[in-house]
């Protein structure tokens, strides 16, 4: 367990760039010694925030990159023009084997463009998903596909699956993940032309633990540890996610400072109800994992603040001890020699 | 005003049939004096619950159904093997013009397989759209479709556009009803297939104020005031409300009876609290009608209480009084000649 880590660390990308990126990656050196810390972008920049903390510099590196990729960059042209960005000159890394891991806070659209054109998808894989943890009533569940996958086929489905259980067996440490596929309705025959097609060959894919389909209503009841769905879908559930608890949060604090009474019964209320909304913030689970590549990317909120990328570093350990790379392309070798035995 | 609704109610239908159905049927005979019900069950049953009330005996007829359709039932079967259940018999006097609308808390699948097979499709409709009312920051708003258009095609949502901006025009009283199409993201090109060959469709339709793309984490604060979908994406937002909401206020709920402290707070900011979080309940909107047939058909939560089949009864008045069903004839004429043109 004593193998070290190296883990680029985009110093640019996300709302709260520099500051807290550089913070959270500190704390993360702080928290495990086998941890190895690069960061991308401009040198001075990077060293002047560096330069508030004390920190272990022989695990810290800084790779000098001139250029930033904005949020609203479209992101094939942003990957193409921008070769000397924090996010690309960090995927280089990841790709030429210098690193493990990629962890960054910028644009998803480039960091998943980037991850596939430079890291690279693993021999086998159909399309690299991006796979956020949601919290749930039981704790956080892995949804996935909510990234390249829009309009995907019953086998990208099925390949979705086994990598969702694979990561949560060996990241999260559940030993037999239950599979769950989102769909409109409980019974087999339910749903779209892509539901019906795929029930059956993840009810008889031998790596997974099936449990049928799972409606929208019991996702956030933690019906599930991995939501398998296509991409649209995917992004629709975790934009719900945040609307909905956004909207109401929002409208519970109104009301609770309407009257005078309520704002009295709020303020003795709020220490015991900040507490029981940490556990539903996603930010607690880390970044969400673009799987299936040749090397680790993790995206992470644009929103994210130290403790998120902390987390999210953290998790780039078990990544990497438990080979999840090795066994995805375990799976990938069966699949590709039952599929030679069958033609 | 002053013409008579002659509303189906299924007696039987939901988790809180027949108390909490009858019950708020006569509470809407009370508040609207034009309002005639036609409640469908078995005759003793019926009038049981009726004898519990006062109510304008001249206003009120029972049509005797033996049987009822269960929740679990498979559709298809249920809706074409008892022909003398509640929701079979309430459907037929829609058809046979002996009713304007039907009002059911029963199973969904058999109002809208029944709704279509019985009361049937106004020529030219595509598919009938079921478009519920969902509660949003600004009020309520119409996702269309949540019903039969799983794997829809773009000409189908461009229909759900128009007929939902109907409803919102004339049931509701929004002058302009602002339509946005869900999608993964704001831009015009983003988004699977179907929304990339939609798009342009919407933007050239006359008949619609279209707003363009509306991502899913908008849905809630309000964006627009029709999001047109296909019924699969419908289906997860819909009850991506009903989950996220659910476990979200079960936790708070937690939270503020966690701690003494917190629990005395939890007690004085309750009225309040309670006042705001009534907003949020879809229950207030009534039923989602299911559109395009020759008749109204109105689906209430299975868990509907009184208040909701009163509200949703009410509805079907300004449906009726403002020929909701006459003005989607007239652009289906307009579309059907439009096309006759082009080809």
């Amino acid at each position: 367990m004593s193998e070290s880590i190296k883990v680029v660390v985009d110093a640019m990308g996300g709302d709260n760039a520099p500051e807290e990126i550089v913070k959270g990656a500190v704390e993360a050196l702080a928290e495990n010694e086998n941890i190895e810390i690069i960061f991308t972008g401009p040198e001075d920049v990077v060293n002047a925030e560096l330069g508030k903390y004390q920190y272990p510099a022989s695990r810290v590196r800084v790779v000098h990159a001139s250029q930033i990729i904005e949020t609203g960059e479209p992101p094939v042209k942003a990957i193409q023009s921008k070769k000397d960005s924090s996010l690309v000159v960090g995927l280089n890394l990841v790709h030429k084997g210098e690193a493990d891991a990629f962890v960054s806070s910028g644009s998803t659209g480039a960091v998943l463009v980037g991850g596939q054109a430079i890291v690279k998808k693993i021999r086998g894989v159909h399309r690299a998903p991006l796979a956020p943890l949601i919290p749930t009533a039981k704790g956080a569940s892995l949804l996935i596909d909510c990234g390249a996958s829009v309009d995907a086929r019953p086998n990208h489905l099925v390949q979705f699956a086994v990598i969702g259980s694979i990561y949560m067996k060996n990241v999260m440490g559940i030993s037999k993940p239950r599979v769950g596929l989102v769909n409109i309705g409980a019974e087999e025959e339910k749903g779209n032309a892509l539901c019906k097609e795929t029930y059956p060959l993840l009810k008889a894919c031998p790596d997974i633990n099936f449990i049928g389909n799972v409606e929208a209503r019991d996702i956030p009841k933690g019906a599930a540890d991995v939501y398998v769905t296509e991409a649209f879908v995917g992004n629709v559930i975790l934009k719900m996610y945040e609307g909905v608890g956004g909207v109401l949060l929002q409208q519970i604090k109104a009301g609770l400072t309407s009257t005078l009474r309520s704002t009295i019964g709020a303020a003795l209320a709020k220490p015991a109800l900040k507490k029981t909304l940490k556990k539903f913030d996603s930010s607690n689970y880390g970044g969400a994992p673009l799987l299936g590549l040749k090397g680790l990317v993790v995206k992470t909120h644009g929103s994210a603040k130290a403790g998120e990328v902390k987390n999210t570093i953290l998790q780039c350990i078990q990544f990497k001890e438990q080979d999840v790379n090795g066994k995805i392309q375990e799976f990938l070798a069966r699949e590709s020699a039952a599929k030679d035995s069958a033609g």
